[in-house]
């Protein structure tokens, strides 16, 4: 059957950060009310809302959280859902808000992505990640995700003789690109030397090669293309969109230097879409370790198999390359409040396309491209956006 | 728009009780192989698959479930995602399976539901259950779902009438049925006397007004109506669902006895059915507390508001009333493992509507309404299913 065009119509983000005085809830409360100024509606006109978040009852104590946030906006008596998927929480949730608009169910469908993190101590937060892991097998072997993709990376630079100087290149530009973005977590400029003199966290990954532990929320509204108009003057339309899914454990998979999901959901993404890897100019990547932003720029097909490291080392991925990945800093520098990521990188590619991107603005931002990682890799959203 | 009809084409339960030996995984495997089983599919004709699932990351340590299960079943590369809302956690998941193949996103959705208490002990399972209550406001306070549904009891006792000799009629008839059912968690016939002399839990609440703490898991497979003869000789019609919700902290209620989520679910699938309370034959209600069932009754218009009571305890809900009710056992007596609880509700009314229901097997069987409660009342998803 033939699917509606769909626009993201509304966007709205709070900064990433540690926050000890904002609770969960008052986060996602602010994002979604940027969102709906943003979009000029009002509560009452959302006909469906998600939430997407990863451990809200573990990280804060509070489940049943779609309703919890949602009526806090003002929104009741319409379905009213939370999506867990990990780190790709709210991509995910995104994937399904769209699948309701593009069907023709509902036309004014809200997505909200939230995590409160650092109320917790740091053993702890990397307990409640581990979950996201499969902790009959790999996690209680004593694995974190940090370990996880240490092998990943590991194995990476066995195979396709990566270098920790490609994995550093990814945290120099990241960090580059954050400084540039005043609602990023660590506005701070790094150099090569200080990257590669990192502590380490799990060889060869040091606290450079790793994503940050935020507090934030994201969202967006997303209406069929043809309604776009009633509510922005900037509809940025959703090209296409995939979710696909993957084995949870490590130890599972044939191949630990690819991310299956991932290809699956980029093949089809670009098949809605009708374009090719060549054609996306700028992208959001899942780079909750420097390693998995090399990986997936193979995936994605950006770079070949195994020539991702090469490919970031020679600043292909800069603001001034042929295709800036990660302009908002990344999960490296913007920071990674895991629920609100998949939905944060919807709206830094709603920003570059609508050109209202700042500093970081970059010159060829027609058509971009985010993609949102669960785990290890057991899920992926990929999605394409473009100007109308 | 114009939605495709839907049916159920396979539905699959694992007994439900106290399973020491058995973990999360294994249960929703077995749920889900015996689903596929019935639909007559192979795991990879599954285009989409849903994960209902209260509190995992709680009960067992473990999170991103959706891929845990579907990997497992041998569903891999398709959209797997976990809902999570509350105890309508799968009925929930079972709204947006529905929607996806009404909407014609896919053809082929399987929905699993899920949940494992048993390995925490009873205190720490009050403590995760109340999460999807407020727990900065009426949870911090000292309550727990029991007390809760003892306010809401009184207070329909205070402004009805409403009587312990009403509410514990539910309890008798709800044992009774449940002693029926092979698949029950708790198969004891109980008097009267037994029910109104029960150990009190949360005034004027008795253990048999509260319902059972439980392993277990549910699935179903929703497929177009036109391509159901493809899978099975007996597809059951959804013939209509709708998901409400309202706020969370029960103090957030103008008034609490009657929930609006529920009023406003069962108008919209009434009259997607294009049926009247009237017209339904049976039902499974969302009896978590008996009380909970009392109002359900009336919420969904089978008695009139207030007479709740005198309807249960007048025998109308019994096998040989005039609209059975939780001829399973309900969640008294059949078990609640909180996450698996929506879908298993379905998989009740299709051996109902199928003639498949043994001993409990009821002579007016064709149309039967499910109502799934998420918490004190902020998610309700309302599901009407019919023979062909």
């Amino acid at each position: 059957m033939s699917m509606r065009p769909v626009a993201v119509i509304g966007a709205g983000k709070t900064p990433f950060g540690a926050f000890a005085d904002r609770d969960l809830r008052s986060l996602a409360v602010e994002a979604g009310e940027k969102c709906l100024r943003n979009a000029n509606l009002a509560p009452g006109q959302i006909e469906s809302f998600f939430l997407g978040n990863f451990a809200g009852p573990s990280f804060v104590g509070q489940n049943h959280l779609a309703p919890y946030v949602s009526a806090a906006l003002g929104i009741q008596g319409v379905p009213s859902t939370r999506v867990e998927a990990a780190c790709a929480s709210s991509g995910s949730a995104l994937f399904h808000a769209w699948a309701e608009v593009a069907a023709g169910v509902y036309d004014v469908v809200m997505v909200v992505g939230v995590e409160k993190m650092t109320s917790q101590p740091t053993p702890r937060v990397s307990e409640i990640l581990a979950a996201a892991g499969d902790c009959g097998g790999e996690m209680r072997a004593g694995n974190t995700f940090a370990s996880l993709f240490a092998m990943i990376a590991r194995r990476h630079m066995h195979d396709f003789g990566t270098t920790r100087e490609h994995m550093a290149a990814v945290a120099v530009k990241n960090h580059a690109n954050g400084a540039l973005n005043p609602d990023a977590h660590m506005r701070k400029v790094i150099t090569m030397e200080q990257a590669l003199a990192g502590k380490p966290v799990a060889d060869p990954l040091t606290v450079y090669d790793c994503s940050l532990i935020s507090d934030g929320a994201a969202a967006v509204i997303l209406a069929p293309l043809e309604r776009a108009a009633e509510f922005t003057g900037k509809p940025v339309r959703v090209l296409g969109i995939s979710q696909a899914s993957d084995q949870v454990a490590l130890d599972q998979k044939e191949d630990i230097t690819t991310f299956p999901a991932v290809r699956r959901a980029a093949e089809k993404a670009y098949r809605m879409a009708g374009v090719t890897p060549a054609d996306i100019q700028f992208a959001e990547l899942h780079d909750c370790f420097t390693i998995a932003e090399i990986i997936a720029t193979e995936d994605l097909g950006f770079a070949k198999r195994g020539e991702g490291g090469p490919y970031a080392f020679a600043g292909c991925t800069a603001r001034s390359g042929d295709r800036p990945v990660n302009t908002s800093g990344g999960l490296k520098s913007k920071g990674h409040p895991v629920g609100a990521t998949g939905v944060a990188q919807i709206c830094d590619l709603v920003l570059q396309i609508r050109g209202e991107a700042g500093e970081r603005q970059i010159p060829r931002h027609a058509l971009g491209l985010a993609e949102n990682l669960g785990g290890s890799g057991a899920t992926c959203v990929v999605t394409i956006l473009g100007s109308i």
